[in-house]
């Protein structure tokens, strides 16, 4: 089994270190992958961190992975070494049920594995992409088109796909209007991505701090949450709401801002219950619903989407010893937009 | 402008006592109603004890009218004297914004004109249909087919309607999972609707008490929610959860029971908001939604499919002087399923 460089949290409570990991011979449909750059994604400091259920360590977190395809199993038929590729928030599924037949494998019955934290098919836990190689099955590996900035694309696998995913599926398009709540790193892919869709896109952010960047990526209207006449001035307004911010909101209030049969869709998972008024519901048929990333089929269909419109993530590049002072940085929102790992660093 | 005889709550605190109303003189669109039948509707209460709002008194309420053209204005067309007609929850609306012009009128941008207790198109008070005739605007007037019981045809108007038209807009039908929550009196419309669309309909219950009555109206399967083995053995079976309960529930732990893109629709409003778990939305992308009424040309749709399917309410006829306590039984839920006041006791 090799062992290679990585960047693990020892425990729920200690920083991140440098340690080695094992990864698994590679099988038959297995594709070594040589780690280029790895995204530092909100969820990475939530899971290692424990908030998120309790977890074995060491533990190497990362799920939004881009490489090079250094050896591919005697039955892999979908990459060649030498390929540029990523890997998402999942490494397998159980292939079979309802959901993995249709592409969804997000919503695996069985559940899918996650890329670190989760349980694998040979029964060890998964270790994800702050690392300098990873082994995964074929069809969980995405192919990145040539034309995308490869440490950019790293983000497009979890932040990328969980925008674009509900977008695509509430029809944001021409002739709709979409908020988008928070421009984060989720927040500023959602803009681009709504925005390349067609859709008429308003931000929607606690303050103006950030408008010069939200117009620049694509928005068309940005309101400050903090000031109530937004409310007013928007109430009924939206067919689709992207709400990207996982502290709690006062949905209510949100809600109020859609038009009839308009849907809000959070893309994030604040710890808390979020009270619901019945009423902001029933009184407009609006809808409040979750989406949780996207399947590898339409993750594919994303980067292409992606390359083909030139969007991407406005990225930090750091080292690897430079991790846990990103991640403070993310918990105080202080990252335009996305903190990206170069894992030559950890070699 | 004629009298005519009513009951009506002079107050927020006081019971419901005879009195006089006045309506409106027949105009060119109106239509004169002699009411035989008027259900009493959970809101009703609501609404006469200032719960949802300030009212004015005296107030009449009742949206669940049944009776007699006795009379129309000159540009009258839909209807004819003699004609059984009914109305139900609105009388007016602006008939210019796009939820009117698509026959969603309540949606209407404007508001639509509730049927008591609203603020009516010559300034005065609409009151309701505890009363022995009411004057309406033709396009608010629905034909009530011969096929139905007249006094049982009166809760179709909103407890019909309520229940119909989210079971349609979400698809209830063959091939799908349909589960109601509550068994009153909108619930006990809703498992009759979603079996005769089609669905494989649930009861879910607090206890199993009304098992036989939910199974004589079509449901396939009747689960307590006292039990909580009920929702580990059904999490993940529904499409569509029609929740007909006004008290706060444990939303999450239902979200919990829809299939991946289940939607769960509240068609109650309880007072207090709901506490809403996001990971339950987002690990199915399930939808939280709210449903008020139907169109009125829905509303006339569903009366024709409920004559066409021998579908009606179940209900106990009461006379005027009956109201006070009917509502105490409300209240307790000591009613199976509906009264209906028989309006020739107001005479």
């Amino acid at each position: 089994m090799p062992i290679v460089n990585a960047y693990v949290a020892p425990s729920a409570a200690e920083p991140l270190v440098p340690a080695k990991i094992e990864r698994r011979d590679v099988g038959p449909r297995d594709v070594l992958i040589e780690i280029k750059y790895a995204g530092i994604c909100h969820s990475d400091i939530h899971t290692v961190r424990g908030e998120w259920g309790e977890q074995q360590y060491p533990l190497a977190p990362g799920h939004e992975i881009v490489g090079i395809v250094a050896e591919t199993g005697s039955a892999v038929t979908r990459h060649q070494v030498g390929d540029r590729v990523g890997v998402g928030c999942m490494v397998n599924s159980c292939r079979e049920c309802v959901h993995c037949l249709t592409g969804e494998e997000q919503y695996c019955l069985k559940g899918n594995v996650p890329t670190y934290g989760g349980v694998d098919r040979d029964g060890t836990i998964t270790q994800g992409g702050y690392s300098t190689h990873v082994v995964v099955d074929e069809d969980f590996v995405l192919r990145v088109p040539e034309s995308l900035d490869f440490a950019a694309a790293a983000p497009l696998l979890c932040a990328g796909i969980t925008t674009y995913s509900p977008l695509k599926r509430w029809n944001a398009g021409p002739g709709r209007k979409v908020a988008v709540v928070g421009l984060g790193g989720l927040g500023h892919m959602a803009v681009q991505i709504a925005h390349a869709l067609g859709a008429e896109v308003t931000v929607l952010s606690q303050s103006l701090s950030k408008k010069d960047d939200g117009v620049r990526l694509g928005a068309d209207h940005y309101y400050a949450t903090s000031d109530p006449a937004t409310f007013e001035q928007l109430a009924g307004s939206f067919d689709l709401i992207v709400n990207t911010v996982s502290a709690g909101l006062d949905i209510s209030a949100y809600l109020m801002l859609l038009s009839v049969d308009g849907t809000m869709v959070n893309v994030g998972a604040p710890a808390e219950p979020l009270p619901v008024n019945a009423f902001a519901l029933i009184t407009g048929r609006r809808s409040f619903a979750g989406s949780m990333i996207g399947g590898i089929r339409e993750t594919q269909e994303m980067l292409d989407f992606c390359a083909e419109h030139g969007i991407a993530p406005e990225t930090e590049l750091i080292g690897a010893d430079q991790i846990n002072d990103a991640y403070e940085r993310v918990l105080a929102s202080q990252v335009r937009y996305r903190f990206v790992i170069d894992t030559a660093t950890l070699a």
